[in-house]
């Protein structure tokens, strides 16, 4: 922590500065200037609250130097992580992941016909939610434990292995019985019971980036997950909220090496919710490649009008791809395998 | 439903537009016009995703007409709702209603000691954290039951209704064992798992704004509480996320009127996460009457510096009662009681 | 500059920091702790780009100390600025000042008439636009020079001091000759070349927040006009953009306190521009008043459906009068005269 | 328009817009329907302002149709625009246009040698600004008229056409004297006065977006410089304002696709302000590439520790002619030249 003193404090400010820094049992660095003072503080073994000092008269700011992620961070670990889906396949590890399927899994039918179209597209992992978070409580709410199990169908005869979404408590531990890879959605980044709970677990966790978090926020989320023992964690980008209503979210593709920066975790991106209109899907995923994501997730849809969930930012199998081609080459300008 | 077609549109989009609306069981009305045409969609029972109609060639826009939100919602309650919190007190009834206490449960003596000091304040009820959502997972999580016990123990004492935060399952219902208002906090306003089980219980919900939410998502998460059956719901505007950082949130006294006017909800206002200053929390406090809340909940902590949780945006005592005083003097002149 | 060295830093990094300190004429004061290294600067004359040590290798974040508005901050000038407007009336004097009047001037007719009403129901400063900024090139310009005659005929049947806002040098210069008060739009915040050309005049100075303002980069605006000798600043809050769309913009009410620490100069509020909604004008101004305000400023029309220009967020003659006699009764609580 | 009653009115509501419409000179079509009414208008020339109709009683909502940019959208227009910089130039012909140069003309010595370092890494155009918009009034201001001069001498002797900004009338006529390009900074986007004034002159205009633009703003920006008759307008993204501040601004790559569809003007993308951050602009130039942008515009400069103006942003040359050669192999891909 330095704490920066303002312009018009007094000696006695500046005292009871230290003395509140020593009274928590830290040591206190006064450092004066020409045109301001500040107080370094050491000896505080995790970070500590920067309005702890702000509200002390006299202080104009303090600012934390310690991190608040220490697993999701890069002071312990240099390299980048690797995330192993299943044996075979990491994301991470120079390999260009692309998961794609639909929205929400809506029937037998349906799912292993889509499964079977994006496994021929080119996709290494089926995506497809059993589980539905929605706005409005009178919006399909997914299949549930029924849904997963079409999954699981869906895997046995594709070999594509399975991220589905959790909720609660209770559709994590389906989830996780279920799928190949646990993901947390954007509306529940900050659910904390949640991310402890799929903490505890040794499955991969695909942790979407909420719609208002910031990437200190998005990492301290990871660092819950990382905390309770479950080291793979795989961070997605996936649109945040801002004024602008062009598009369904603003996909924040400098949100991408920013991360890569601060974290050694590997970072998908998903264009499909990050836009949420078809025709932007297959520019933002090139997009995604060329900025050195480690991967997409994909929204792909035979049958668009019929989607009971987000359809209109469906890609068409087809679509799709031409897109996987247009990536696999771009691999060879980039650096990366598919 | 309105569907706008584009300036470049052709008779055969048109008609697929018309075939799309009657597909779904709908009814079409082509209304020409010199600069543009456009499609009313009659006969649909709840709203529609818009994006069903923009994907189709042709289609500029949709716009829904069906609100989301039929129980928030003024169409089928024009009037306001109260809601009561235990007999004798209302909020949403013609009286500004103060919620205060220390941000967290950190003791028995630390509570009782604010709970009677808020108490002589003015306070009409007392709020204290036995859960908390914490950003890192290394800060602080709360007391739990133990902090549910002390805020009962407080009740006892002071005769003050108490509300306090749940944040899954399993807190849920022992919050609704202690507690007298059920808050779910920003994080978890689209924690749809967590509304639901709140909206089966028999005791009044403190519903707080997220931090990215339109006012619609707000009265749409609401709607997951009332069509449970949970007719007791107050919503609290407590901050959103904006570019403007000089302070913590950007409290939105807009989202006050607008509630209202969308709701028949009371709508309370806590100035003390909105701002996360304590130096900002009475001029908000003020204006958030002035504005024409239906009541505030403020974080009070009579020695802030020790406080484990937003210390620095907790109000001292003495300044909490000077506060009600002027809120009371307010209410003379904008026609509230206290 | 406080430069903060990360982790990983080494000794090579550390030695390169304080080698470019001292190279730019400044002294270098390094601080080890247990967890982190720091960095002082001091002697510089005013602010430094953090950036300019951030690029160097193992710099983490470098923290600017020195404000960058020497004239608009308090460091200088401890009590609060007065700004007179005409003789006998100063903004920021412990009086709420009420200015408001049409948008725009539309005709002769039209503005006596509005001036007469706004007269009679207690304003202080008749607002009219003879230059309209659009944001189309097909929507109402405003009526030029015309207009401020008519606007300057106005003060002479009323008494009331007139604003008016300028957009460019030749507005400037006729918006100098005809009016009491310089009105410089949200749009023109950062307008430079228009700021420093008003900062040569001897006339007061309204400026506005930009839509996407940090407080900090609004009182660097305002320091363009002090720097230039004109002393007379007044601040004007009017909304910024967020997310939320439920108001035109959103009215941030949290700025004004902050606004008040950090500078001396009065600050206003325009809760017709802030919200853009006739019905949201009326609450919103009263909450400035209680927020701390030293003003507002009001779009008031008689026939809102023939206004040329933001008819939609015009207040009737009536209600404005009945806003004023709450705003004045609220004044004797709230410790303000008008 | 496009006038939505809500789920209260009454016929006298329904009636009033009606005559409002025609008292207008339009037509109106009222469309019953189960669940709510609707009214179209037609015989508009030009867009509405919405808020006209939603003042009046009943209304819900009232929706433009009507573009108010007609020039620069496709309704006129179907096939792509390509502008010509000078003779065998041309931004949005199927070629990846870069821009680059230093942020600031510090000196001749400083422009030639940069100059001459773009040329040879592969650049097509010089930037460089000579006026320089500071958010303080005591930063570097640009060396004006001296600093153009010495632009041109580096456009002589490397051959690259050059790009310059200006800021008001004054700096304008000097830039259209000696650059080939008139840039049109973010700041300014909303200056209608300047862009006025660039709208009678016949060299072309790189307009930036600004950082709270919408797209539907920056277009109607475009509609000035086009109504009054220039035609070479080329659109530039530079990263818009949001509470993410891991970046300078957040680069908004979806602005790219979405203003193509709604424009036939070419688009570029500014990855250095976009960012804010040298280790950034690499990877969003290359995403800027892959999402369909016509070129970039990147500041370049060999001594970046020197700059006077955003230094930290500056890429050195070596590393930008290694961008240039991705970003060429990108284009086998993509399908552009270079």
């Amino acid at each position: 922590m330095l704490i920066l003193m303002d312009g018009e404090h007094t000696k006695a400010n500046l005292a009871e500065v230290v003395a509140r820094v020593e009274q928590l049992g830290f040591k206190a660095h006064v450092i004066p200037g020409a045109n301001s003072t500040a107080v370094g503080v050491t000896g505080n073994p995790g970070p500590l609250d920067p309005r702890v000092f702000e509200v002390l008269p006299g202080v104009k700011q303090a600012i934390p130097v310690t991190k608040s992620y220490k697993l999701a961070g890069r002071d312990f670990q240099h390299g980048d992580s690797a995330v192993e889906i299943v044996p075979g396949l990491k994301v991470g590890a120079g390999r260009f992941v692309v998961m794609a399927g639909p929205c929400a899994v809506e029937s037998r039918e349906q799912t292993l016909r889509i499964a079977r179209q994006v496994k021929a597209g080119g996709a290494h992992v089926l995506r497809g939610g059993a589980f539905k978070p929605r706005t409005s409580p009178y919006a399909f709410q997914g299949m549930g434990e029924e849904g997963l199990k079409i999954l699981a169908e869906a895997r046995a005869e594709t070999g594509l292995p399975v991220v589905s979404e959790a909720l609660d408590p209770e559709s994590l531990a389906l989830v996780y019985k279920y799928a190949d890879v646990i993901q947390i959605g954007a509306r529940n980044m900050q659910n904390f019971a949640l991310l402890k709970e799929a903490g505890k677990l040794d499955k991969p966790v695909l942790l979407k980036r909420g719609l208002s978090a910031t990437v200190d926020e998005w990492l301290q989320s990871a660092e819950y997950l990382l905390s309770e023992g479950n080291k793979r964690v795989i961070l997605c980008e996936r649109g945040i909220r801002t004024f602008s209503s062009h598009t369904r979210n603003t996909l924040d593709l400098n949100a991408v090496p920013v991360a890569q920066k601060l974290s050694h975790l590997p970072v998908l991106v998903d264009p499909s919710h990050g836009t949420g209109l078809r025709d932007k899907v297959a520019p933002l995923a090139k997009a995604s490649a060329a900025v050195g994501a480690h991967g997409v997730i994909i929204e792909v849809h035979d049958r668009p009008a019929e989607a009971l969930c987000d359809g209109p930012q469906a890609m068409p199998p087809a679509e799709f791809a031409a897109l996987v081609e247009v990536l696999k080459k771009l691999g060879g300008v980039l650096g990366y395998t598919m």
